[in-house]
């Protein structure tokens, strides 16, 4: 049993690893990082540090000896990793999880076979199913690479004028699918969480707005029905439970109406804390970091009741240097990731502001 | 100017400098914690950490020019440490606040000078002046040392029975001050944050339950009269003003009731941020933690709102032991210290309970 006192092992040592750490903290755990980059965010408030390839087996090892369980903050563990690591000490999310969420065909044939609508895909191997494939899907479409893929990286659009083959070409020939259009209103994602006994707990659907594919803001509640609140619940849960999920999953939904009403199609699920889950830091009586660490501890799930109206706001590259305006705003919650440089693109930290409630 | 990216020091390694730490990452600074014990819990949560001695001049000059600027987590720092720090770096709160805590006559002889009630005391310097003190004051009092006080130590009561001149060897005849008795129905205590430029806020008046001479429990709101809570701020704020105070102080009163009109009377100071503002932590918007390292910094003050009716238990030796039954308990927010050995007296952790402000 794990218990306060014991380590906890986090690969990957950005802000998620970062803000995981705290958390940890807070329950009284000492949290190890396992990450390649020197400086990296996550090794401030580490107890422990192993600066190391993800790929290097004698490091795993000895970090799997040295931890009493061991979490990620990226789903690209190589799956190698992730079997070295499960061979000395528990790993959660488990290695399904990671292999599912890693590979879009898996992900999509995976969900679907739950009954669980996702955007109409195909798989190909060559240029002729590829042509095949577009013909079936129609235009406009998305070629995306099965593997790697986030923030619009590894996505080719398929316009009607678009060369499907030239397309595949820029991805490199990688392995992908073909994504038929999904005509959605707003992007919408449930962030849960599930412990190895099954209890789960999800906090309220988040409605997400994106800006150059990275997630710009977040916003609680989202605005929908009570009817597509409670199946956003449904479909994480049941996706949870299917992998045997223990941890923090965020499932990335598209909301489509038609006629009036309102439909859920699955984008993808993220088997970790999620940017869309930070407003809870703050904005809801328990983190969704702390109930990572709760969830993979095997503890009792905190409440995930929310604090008001919440809207959570990225601070990508530059934004970050309105850092003083920020803390001059009335109750609005800051976060700094303590990233050196602000490169364009990159998340420099985000910021959470609770408003009361409409009555 | 300090910005994200800076380096705050603290001296002290326990659990105030931990939560400290952990309010520096959060603002995207670096924490680098100075103290004289292996394995204190601030360790698991800073940037940098320097073991030496708290008179070790060296290490010190070291420590300054590796920071920003230095605050801590107690007020017993060495003059001598203060000044070297001083000489190299932003000390903050300054020497003076330092000075005046340390020694309970300086500071009743300071806050009385302010015109603010404290409670009747005497110094004395041999047997015959104590003897005389004990006349003018009457029984019961409380003899005192000047120094080193905290948790009910440093103290003897003198009751009708006692020798006051035993009573002093007990004290080992430390220079000590004697306090009349002040039949106070309860104990209070701000809590407030200035800034260098004068900005000052102050968190709603706690009200103080001790056992064994140990915060038990903080209370919020304090259930004193409008007129008790604006004067316990103007105090606290006549007190920080006097000081030039930077930083989070914490004001501690008794509140004196007779013939249905409440009073109060300050008991002492501590200037940093204190054990009856752990509340503030899921309990308002701002934690005194992060209002400490703002100020510090000379950063904006955050919203001391309160997020409802607040109760803060401490976990006090075996305490700790409940952790699992607090995890269970909806809304509360469990904070473990990460202290290896749950002695008796020993601070483990706290407990804070949200409730919905009665209407």
């Amino acid at each position: 049993m794990i218990r306060p006192g014991c380590t906890i092992g986090i690969l990957g040592g950005g802000q998620l690893g970062r803000m995981m750490a705290m958390a940890a903290a807070q329950l009284g755990l000492k949290a190890h990082i396992y990450a390649p980059e020197e400086n990296s965010p996550a090794f401030d408030v580490a107890a422990d540090v192993t600066i190391a390839a993800y790929e290097d087996e004698a490091a795993l090892v000895r970090f799997a000896k040295a931890v009493d369980v061991v979490t990620y903050e990226f789903e690209n563990v190589p799956s190698e990793t992730a079997a070295t690591l499960s061979a000395h000490t528990l790993l959660a999310p488990n290695a399904q999880a990671l292999a599912v969420s890693q590979d879009r065909f898996l992900e999509k044939t995976f969900i679907s076979g739950l009954g669980i609508a996702v955007a109409p895909f195909a798989s190909f191997t060559n240029e002729a199913e590829l042509a095949e494939a577009v013909e079936k899907l129609g235009r406009p479409a998305v070629l995306k690479t099965r593997r790697f893929g986030y923030d619009g990286k590894g996505q080719v659009m398929i316009r009607p004028e678009t060369d499907p083959s030239e397309a595949w070409a820029e991805l490199g020939r990688a392995p992908a699918i073909l994504e038929g259009f999904v005509p959605f209103e707003r992007e919408v994602s449930v962030v849960a969480a599930r412990t190895a006994s099954g209890a789960f707990a999800a906090y309220d659907l988040c409605a997400n707005e994106h800006k150059h594919h990275i997630l710009d803001t977040t916003r609680i509640p989202a605005g929908v029905s009570g009817a597509t609140e409670t199946e956003a619940m449904r479909i994480a849960k049941a996706i949870a439970d299917a992998l045997d999920y223990v941890g923090v999953l965020a499932v990335e939904l598209f909301l489509v109406t038609e006629n009036g009403s309102e439909r859920l199609v699955v984008n993808e699920i993220a088997p970790r804390v999620h940017n869309s889950g930070h407003w809870t830091l703050g904005g809801a009586t328990t983190s969704q970091f702390e109930q990572h660490i709760r969830a993979v501890c095997g503890w009792p799930l905190g409440s995930t009741a929310r604090l008001g109206r919440v809207e959570m706001t990225n601070l990508i590259g530059h934004d970050a240097d309105e850092w003083e305006q920020i803390l001059a705003e009335p109750g609005a919650h800051l976060h700094l990731y303590g990233k050196a440089e602000a490169r364009a693109g990159r998340k420099m930290g985000h910021v959470t502001r609770v408003f009361p409630e409409k009555g």
